[in-house]
């Protein structure tokens, strides 16, 4: 019975080294010998054993220290492991191939047609994919995702849309899918400058607004917060969705990236017509993102896509109608910001996805 | 290194076949074989070995399968290990003492003054306590609980109130201290009839509504959700919080028990005011509810405290004016009902609380 577990822990060790030089980068050996609390003959073992494998190698770096003795690093090894992360947007699809490290290896994008389904999409990113040799392969999708089915995509169009089996018939592979803004939450936490946040909000403003939640420091998968169809004026505008009083609804010329733009500027300008418009399209942001913060309790709220512009320019107006919508309590603690990460998060935090179920199953 | 492996291995294998035990009662080594995963060896080597420490015993039980041969049982014992949960409210305390498997070894309730501070609801819940020889204390408190602080309750009238301080200065123990409606929405998981449920959102009407979720299948400990803060009507009625238009506020009359009562027993005899006033309850509880549902995804939502007499008097008025303020795909998966363990669940809770870090520290 010794084996196996001894097996077992030494499988446990090595997928926990790989995973503490994935995240935090190169590190000395005295460094991964405090990070796991494991003794350091423990780690000499693992870090040959890994070397071996073609998973990290040791390095000549950094200078450490009062006598400057430049150190060995351990790093990761990028062409080892590597994960396809494809994000569809309304108007392209496009591809990230990282390793292991976090490492970009290669990018490409392809414009979608408007109004394209699913298997249109899947075809274009089975065309980007090509022969790469990806371990994993993921793909972030806005709307509501449910067990890889598309359930709702403001953005896309599409309505109850199983869009795995449609990636796995176009190129042969298993798939994992994910909502684009719960993919863009995980990558500010992995490599942006959200660590420290268990609890991480990420508004996305594309042709749909959604939000993607870390509850507790785990991504809640598969299921992004519908913010555009927070109710905001009961009995107002008619959506698209058939509700009354949508955030979307209500904001109405927002819909596009190209007005927000044109209005935001207009409104730095000192436009007073577009002033409006921003500061009354704050409010209603603040007053939807106020039900979502009572519910989901979030330390930092990130504006992502279009609303990073539309926040920047109207922070007094979304501030002001969130303390009207939410317990001091609750916004005590709350920072709002933007993300590190810019428009690269999604598909950042998609490849994490991959790197987290490749690596937990060396386990 | 085979000797710390194999121990790590055989405490996991322990906590394991208790944590099976304590949750799914008295069962045959067959079936612990089958549902661990575990050889017969194994099991037999575990149950000996807990057997010798006094955490189960084998009972000749049931007769089981064609033979009918009655089988031995394996069980826990009770005594064994401990947890004492306290639930404060606005005008009681209550003890339960629950040993291992989820029995019910004794309770208790003394009255609270109404307006009692922190220290004295900690003095009551000490003299409750008294010399009991429990393993883990774990208190549920209505309100906004974070990290042993109870930042809101509207129920007792606290704000930000380190109570689990007054409870260690109290009884010379450590405590946990968790929102009453997490706590209800965790026995419900845990010994209600909502096992299936990974996203289950409790709503606990009292003298404030507050819910408690658990998300994949795990208590988002601590952070209840303000449900009587959601804003149903922008600009409308000043709540005490300060905020206008909460679901509280706009609910008025509905703030205490014996109204609601009252209401829905004349409403239930046909009087006509009492009707609309439920009516009108369970319309705005039902916007309430959507904003909450559109940000936290819950697949099963449970009325509990005084919430459940208005839903069973307007569950029409309910799941109408939640129609009206969630997206179909959010519905068409969520289950409406009431709990199963009725006003118990927040002691059951509490105590499943105290049972998960025991056995988790048993590994």
């Amino acid at each position: 019975m010794a084996r196996p577990a001894t097996e077992e822990l030494r499988r446990r060790n090595r997928s926990a080294l790989l995973d503490q030089l994935h995240r935090r980068g190169p590190q000395t050996r005295a460094e991964l010998t405090e990070a796991l609390g494991l003794n350091r003959s423990t780690i000499g073992a693992l870090a040959t054993d890994l070397s071996e494998s073609g998973h990290i190698q040791e390095t000549t770096g950094r200078s450490t220290g009062a006598a400057g003795r430049p150190s060995t690093l351990v790093e990761c090894v990028p062409e080892a492991e590597t994960v396809a992360a494809v994000e569809v947007r309304a108007d392209r699809v496009r591809l990230a191939l990282v390793g292991l490290g976090g490492t970009l290896l290669a990018r490409a994008e392809v414009p979608l047609e408007p109004g394209a389904d699913g298997p249109e999409a899947a075809e274009l990113a089975a065309r980007l994919l090509a022969d790469t040799p990806a371990a994993e392969t993921v793909a972030a999708v806005p709307g509501l995702v449910d067990a890889g089915v598309v359930a709702q995509s403001t953005e896309l169009g599409w309505v109850d849309r199983d869009f795995r089996t449609d990636l796995e018939r176009a190129t042969g592979r298993s798939w994992r899918v994910a909502d684009l803004a719960t993919a863009a939450a995980v990558g500010e936490r992995s490599r942006g400058d959200a660590h420290r946040s268990p609890n991480l909000l990420y508004l996305h403003g594309g042709r749909g607004v959604t939000a993607g939640m870390i509850a507790d420091g785990r991504p809640r998968r598969g299921s992004s917060i519908m913010l555009g169809h927070v109710v905001v004026n009961p009995g107002g505008q008619k959506c698209r969705c058939g509700l009354h009083g949508c955030l979307e609804a209500e904001m109405g010329t927002f819909e596009q990236s190209a007005t927000i733009e044109a209005t935001t500027t207009a409104a730095w300008m000192g436009d007073t017509a577009a002033r409006e418009v921003v500061h009354r399209s704050g409010g209603l942001l603040g007053r939807a993102l106020g039900s979502v913060v009572t519910a989901a309790t979030p330390d930092e709220v990130l504006f992502g896509g279009w609303l990073r512009e539309l926040y920047l320019s109207s922070a007094a107006a979304v501030r002001s109608s969130l303390a009207e919508a939410t317990l001091p309590q609750l916004r005590a603690r709350l920072r709002l910001r933007t993300p590190a990460l810019g428009s690269e998060g999604p598909l950042i935090g998609a490849a994490e996805t991959g790197f987290e179920a490749l690596i937990g199953e060396m386990r």
